[in-house]
């Protein structure tokens, strides 16, 4: 994209609790949010001036097809995914989402678009290997989700090229952030700090890449607007162990005693250490780079405020 | 499948060259045939005396689930792609048909199915290794075709534990028999030999695994019959070189004078050895295996009538 250019920008799943954060950095183009509803979305910051928001059924072919032959998109930010807490891992919908994508990116490359980018996730990668690089790392995903989301990126890797589209794909590592569901690890650690209740996890010594859901935002708006092919992970390349991440969290809330380190089971995902193999915390865009710790603060703030708001 | 139990089955791609030798091996079953249309289609054994014909788009995800729920077969044997001859290896269909095959996965389980067996291709693998066997070699596709198939194989093979469904994936080899494309090898050393005329060829050096196609349909029969899972190849197991094949043909037909080895180049498909690496010539159902031999003998019969019938 050059300097002044305008795009006709496409994001499907910005409702989502890291896509939200993404029309913020878009204010200079055409931005078309399509989803299949927008009535409760609290936006983390103004929508651009020049942004429609449509309701569409992506899992419907048909209307995927009409729906991109009327907006024309030179642009694609794919984001939307079956992702229902405790759910996704195994379901069957992860066939569905990923027959949906296929038609999406079909029906966008007749229209003539130009460049598509898609959110893959870390669960694609072989855990074994120590660190995880887009370049060298084998694919070895362990869960229809990670599988449905490994084979999206090869079918479109190898259809790209011959479809005429610049084709990226953003392998997520952990996020975490406002509007995070309440369930997940670093809302319930708020939730019990800010209540002065004992918060029981694991004993915490898995390390992982968390990484703020702001700039994940960023690091795909980044890609989008960019011409760069490929995987790449959308990561900070610094590993926390859990009780780390959990802890930095007692800055700005609560008290140290109420974190309780092995009360329960390590999940499913028990691998000691997935953290993306290159550091990436930087950004073009010029713009700042949050961070854990700068994150979490945010993320604390935002619960407090919303604990506010719900009681009043 | 119990011994006197009668299946329902449902087979996509039945009016394909080797396609259509399928059910005239389900003659004791509920046979449903689904296709775009099957007007023209010549059969070349009767029809099983309980076989319906339907005319469905595959590519509609809508006929798809509507025409499943209805039949709700319990076998389903799914042979239908895209594979025009000359384009299907780069085609952008090739994403259409992993979609359809998803959405005809879906509405099978939906609806009850208990076995989808599924055609894969030797292209998924990886050709480097001199021996191809399902176990072993790892998959890498270098085509867009290669790449459908292998992803499907792998969608499905992760789904399909969740999903309550037994699955199977036969990958062809090198199939060849009556109603073949008379643009493909067979058929173009066939017509030359039959009309006098010299048939230009590679030097032929390159050694495949050849299966006749009415011995594929029946590894396919029997592994929609059973239930064992995964992949198996559907192939012979022997390999024979381009000039070894083609000279099978000289038996029964013309002078070996008009096969013009090394008079054009090789194609793009120019790898030394693609070979199956379990020999699979035998057959559970006590029917007779044909082989390369034979095979060849009853294609050129069938061309032979084929150009009778057309001149009279």
């Amino acid at each position: 994209l050059k300097a002044n250019q305008v795009a006709r920008i496409l994001i499907t799943g910005a409702s989502g609790f890291m896509g939200r954060f993404v029309p913020g950095f878009l204010d200079r183009h055409e931005v078309h949010l399509a989803g299949r509803s927008f009535d409760n979305v609290e936006w983390p910051s103004p929508l651009p001036s020049d942004c429609a928001l449509h309701r569409v059924d992506l899992l419907s072919s048909a209307d995927i097809s009409g729906f991109i032959a009327e907006v024309r998109p030179t642009h694609l930010l794919h984001l939307a995914w079956y992702v229902e807490h405790g759910k996704f891992w195994h379901s069957p919908l992860n066939l569905d989402w990923l027959a949906a994508s296929l038609h999406l990116f079909r029906a966008f490359a007749e229209a003539g678009g130009q460049r598509f980018v898609g959110a893959g996730s870390c669960t694609e990668y072989d855990w074994r290997f120590p660190t995880l690089s887009a370049d060298t790392t084998p694919l070895s995903p362990s869960t229809p989700y990670g599988n449905a989301k490994a084979r999206l990126f090869q079918l479109l890797s190898a259809a790209a090229p011959h479809a005429g589209v610049s084709f990226a794909w953003g392998r997520i590592f952990f996020p975490f952030g406002p509007f995070e569901h309440p369930d997940r690890l670093l809302p319930q650690v708020v939730a019990g700090l800010l209540r002065g209740e004992e918060v029981p996890l694991s004993e915490g010594f898995q390390v992982r890449d968390f990484i703020y859901s702001e700039d994940a935002a960023q690091m795909f708006v980044e890609s989008l607007l960019s011409d760069e092919q490929g995987a790449f992970n959308v990561a900070s390349g610094q590993g926390l162990s859990v009780r780390e991440f959990a802890r930095l969290a007692l800055r700005h809330a609560g008290d140290a005693n109420l974190l309780r380190f092995g009360a329960r089971a390590a999940g499913n995902d028990n691998a000691a250490h997935i953290v993306a193999g290159h550091p990436t915390g930087e950004t073009r865009l010029g713009l700042s780079w949050i961070g854990a710790d700068e994150g979490v603060a945010r993320t604390v703030r935002w619960w407090r405020l919303r604990n506010i708001n719900n009681s009043l």
